[in-house]
């Protein structure tokens, strides 16, 4: 078998160029979903793909298609790809890497003037993160139909800016419909996000199961008065309700932690929110997480039980006003088997893993067969600006990902 | 003795004209010390003192005060006064009714004919809610040199514009230098912001103490990382930090509701406060108050201990950045003696109270004499936009000021 191999010095350049765009306030990036940030971000990922010869479609939710001719063109896809948003305090490589992975395989094509049987295609998903637009991976779930597209594109940010209409307004709300594309296959290299390759002295694993993921947004509803005189017993405070959800929730994490539950609330907003008055109104967003799906339902069953404790303690009335879930996805065995056979031929040592966070290729494995590759990223420091790789642990994942889609493209 | 009375109707019409001026959402007013709004009521109270030929002088804090000259006009003036600011969602009348009482009362002094031998000053505080710059009264705070001035125009609100630069935006970072005023006596009548006089059918209460207040804000640093895979062990997560310490201080003031305690968190922030990532920082406000100060002093302690606890327990830095107490300051035996004779003398029961909430003559009282009185407000409903009082139950206390100052003025 003969081993293709990317340019790994053009990778590095092409990923310190988009480290470069929407830059943090710690050498990271803030390169929010629908941002200008991310308006320059996909310029540039178009520019390149232009230069490559790709011809790019945006669907309604600003998912990128980037496209390379097969000459079996009317065959489904190949696909490859991951997204280029970041957190508010993100890292350069987090998604970032998968995408620009995918237009680094394709100039390598184009440098071997390799033509493949079917299509490739390199795809940027939109809003991976959900942090400015809740929930994550919004934009793929439509696409594999979890989610409403119109849903979607109406979700808020926490200044009421609309999705859909920062799409519109940066100039990536396109003409194609969302979804109802036929895709051969997906592929998602991803940073581990995580500490065992690292810790392993690994470069690759396979995702064979996610941890179970429920989420949820709840709106309180109190009534404001005086921070003074107000008895305790007449009070309605939204705020120290939601406080009271929040605490429970980490505490049920740290209660489920030993057999690897995770449990969170890291969102709280409130109304007034200010010195001197109860809060009338406060929200606040909650996910749980556990390998095993029965405790990570056992562990939502908690959640719900802290909100009703919670409303009843503080006299508040709290509705879960929204809910998502993934991460029992099935990847295919296939593919993975295909990724596990270009590893081993490369001499690369290949893992089975669990992915604790969420990711495009959990919805697209709805739609397409799927998989989802790690690489390590250094002490699994991710979601902080620090988030850092060397390409030398990298270059082992991409280059089986390269042979790997060569290979199914050619099937 | 001669009872003097005001003229109800335009009392109420004036304070109808101030309810106008920063709406709320819900009947209430909006207006936040040193806004756009707090500029045009400024305007409108200062047109109106300018038609009863009062003389205005604005501090560098802009507190206002409205001077009505005496026949002996080198004697220190009897003042009265409140507060024109609101609350985010606050009432009409709460620091209102004070400040617009003082001009009625100069108006029926101007009507008659009446000139005092002291001249007579009507003042209006800046932030006496502290709700948008904190701590509250911070600015009769600088004037009884409890606070520098210069710290209190450095305040900032949560989207960082300071104080001394938004009073000077509106036009009231005046020329005077705070403080240094000799005052020969402070009367601030208030709404009761709680539900006694009310409940028990009477108009008028004296206050003879208050409750002692103890405020902080504290700080909380922790690390970004990701709400998904971050073991539960290695996070140091600056919102459930927060959290533990809100729902802490909601526990101790229901501990100690019984003897008459209050503890309250009512304002968190944080950063990033997103979904899918741990915030690295937060920042809230706490206060607890009790009548009896020793046990203030305790609540504050168990607080302070719930900190220590939370810190530790999220593993995160939490520091405490800012101080402020008040409420155990003593009010004038003479003027309070002064208010019971004139209401005995208009057939007006009084009855001596406390005051759970913290007023500007608390710290008025360090640089004179001073007094504060109440009348009812409906329910006790306060810093809530259905805050309400009516005419008929407000005149007595409101006579019975009348008569006090101007006995005071000409003794």
């Amino acid at each position: 078998m003969q081993h293709l191999t990317i340019d790994g010095d053009r990778l590095w350049a092409t990923l310190m160029r988009s480290a470069e765009i929407g830059p943090g306030k710690a050498g990271g990036l803030k390169r929010l979903a629908a941002s200008d940030e991310d308006k320059k971000m996909r310029d540039q990922f178009a520019d390149w793909c232009s230069d490559a010869g790709l011809i790019i479609t945006v669907d309604r939710l600003g998912n990128m298609f980037a496209r390379r001719e097969g000459t079996e063109d009317n065959l489904p896809p190949v696909t490859m790809g991951s997204h280029l948003d970041t957190q508010y305090a993100g890292g350069r490589f987090d998604g970032i890497l998968g995408v620009l992975t995918g237009l680094e395989i394709v100039r390598t094509l184009n440098d071997r003037e390799i033509v493949t049987k079917r299509p490739i295609e390199v795809v940027n998903w939109t809003n991976e993160e959900g942090c400015r637009f809740s929930p994550s991976m919004c934009c793929s779930g439509a696409f594999a139909g979890v989610y409403d597209a119109d849903w979607v594109a109406n979700r808020e940010d926490d200044e009421g800016f609309k999705q859909g209409e920062e799409l519109e307004r940066i100039g990536y709300r396109g003409p194609s419909e969302v979804g109802g594309r036929n895709l051969d296959s997906y592929f998602e290299l991803h940073i581990e996000q995580g500490p065992m390759l690292h810790a392993a002295g690994e470069f690759l694993g396979v995702v064979t199961k996610g941890a179970k993921t429920h989420g949820m947004h709840v709106d309180v509803q109190g009534v404001t008065s005086h921070a003074g005189p107000t008895p305790m017993m007449e009070r309605h405070d939204a705020l120290a309700g939601a406080a009271r959800v929040i605490a429970a929730v980490n505490d049920i994490g740290l209660q489920y932690h030993n057999s690897g539950g995770r449990a969170t609330a890291s969102r709280v907003i409130a109304w007034p929110n200010k010195p001197g008055i109860l809060a009338e109104w406060a929200q606040f967003s909650v996910d749980c997480r556990h390998p095993d799906p029965a405790i990570a339902n056992a562990m939502r069953a908690d959640i719900e039980e802290s909100i009703r404790q919670a409303a009843d303690k503080n006299m508040v009335t709290m509705e879960i006003v929204s809910r998502w879930e993934f991460g029992d996805e099935t990847f295919s065995i296939d593919l993975s088997d295909l990724i596990r056979k270009h590893a081993d031929a490369q001499g690369v040592k290949c893992r089975d893993m669990m992915s604790l966070a969420g990711h495009d290729a959990y919805y697209v494995s709805k739609v397409a067969p799927a998989v989802l590759i790690f690489s390590p990223c250094a002490d699994g420091i991710t979601h902080n600006e620090s988030e850092s790789i060397d390409l030398e642990s990298t270059l082992p994942a991409v280059n089986v990902l390269l042979n790997s889609v060569v290979a199914r493209a050619n099937r």
